[in-house]
């Protein structure tokens, strides 16, 4: 094995048949963009995308913003990251299907982690919405680990054992980041549309464990030129 | 009545019972404050908040980067938010709890509603909670009306009437609206703190249909001097 992670859970265990070499994305580089109160001005659904790619560096920085290390020193002895997570569990991985394969964004070591060397963007999006974008260059795909919930190193509290409170924090929590992958994208001029996926499709192809759940998908990429039609195509945040 | 929402199911019994003028807010004004880059480096739970109240600028600035009227002309000819929810539904209603009482934000007005003229911050913190920073000037209260989930003008679609799928998407939309205020927070230098609260307590204090549910609550505030002391109190964001 090339690479571990400090914590086990955080493997899949596609990636651990498939030990592959992790893709270090640079140094985030956030510099130009439009400013905060702009971006919540621009803040918004697009869900026209362009096939076009985005660039590694661009990757990186959507990434960071999403759920990167802000601070190496957070609470509970661990590292802060950009998004709040219940008790810091920091429960939620980010899979990110591109053309060439799913990868596991490892937020401690800011690199990307092969899960599948397949094109599974088709299945990030659900049932009801395949007339959308599939050849859009990035879907991130919202995945919760309840191990994390339940081992947290964190403040412990019988809420983070119990499955009804688990689905409330673990969906806030996707919230949080997918929050923040919106205003990054409205910052950039990319477009981004969060929405339903096929649960169980990617759930077999990503080989995951018990405790982890598919939970929901996010397209990002360039706008498409018709960007802003009001396309009534599939239920998706607005 | 001196005010009527849009949709009826905006109000809630109590407001009926005490028609009160709306305090309309300023004009938010969004220009001062840190980068976005700067935003998401800052991002972080505070939980040591100073009573310290807030100008009605700043809570004006602060609501509308939570989820204010962005774009008059949004999807499904509804208006646009700063933050996406299912469908546009707009289901999560803010509930601002400060020491004169609870108000419920009208984004599309940018007003704020009375609803109690009473202090009920204590009951915006969790039962586990009560040591922590009762007298922080401004309590945000995330409350779903599912009833908007059920009738929305946008797409329609089974979920938005299966009470499993409700639920995924309402705290989904709660943690998209918590994360803009966690970053508007960071970008002023604002504490902010999003937390467990007496969901029984206050939904009959607020006298919510049964078509309301409270969620969570989002405490904002100064920080207070000791602000990144490691505070193991009670489950929370971080």
């Amino acid at each position: 094995m090339p690479h571990k992670t400090r914590q086990s859970t955080r493997g899949t265990r596609a990636s651990s048949r498939r030990p592959s070499s992790p893709i270090k994305l640079p140094r985030p580089k956030l510099r130009r963009g439009k400013s905060l109160p702009e971006s919540f001005r621009q803040r918004q659904t697009i869900r026209e995308i362009a096939d076009k790619k985005v660039p590694l560096q661009l990757l990186s920085n959507l990434l960071w913003a999403a759920c990167g290390v802000n601070r190496r020193k957070g609470p509970f002895g661990a590292q802060g990251i950009t998004a709040a997570s219940a008790s810091n569990s920091q429960e939620i991985d980010l899979f990110v299907a591109m053309e060439d394969g799913v990868y596991r964004f490892d937020a401690q070591h800011h690199q990307l982690l092969s899960v599948v060397a397949r094109d599974l963007r088709t299945l990030a999006i659900g049932h009801g919405q395949r007339n959308m974008p599939m050849k859009a260059p990035v879907q991130i795909i919202y995945v919760v680990d309840i191990h994390r919930l339940t081992h947290t190193s964190g403040f412990q509290e019988p809420g983070l054992h119990d499955p009804e409170i688990q689905k409330s924090y673990y969906y806030v929590d996707t919230g949080l980041i997918a929050g923040n992958v919106y205003l990054f994208a409205a910052s950039q001029g990319l477009a981004s549309w969060f929405h339903n996926c096929d649960r169980r499709g990617l759930t077999r192809r990503l080989k995951l464990r018990a405790a982890q759940r598919v939970l929901f998908a996010h397209t990002v990429g360039y706008p498409a030129r018709r960007s802003r039609r009001d396309v009534r195509q599939g239920p998706s945040r607005l």
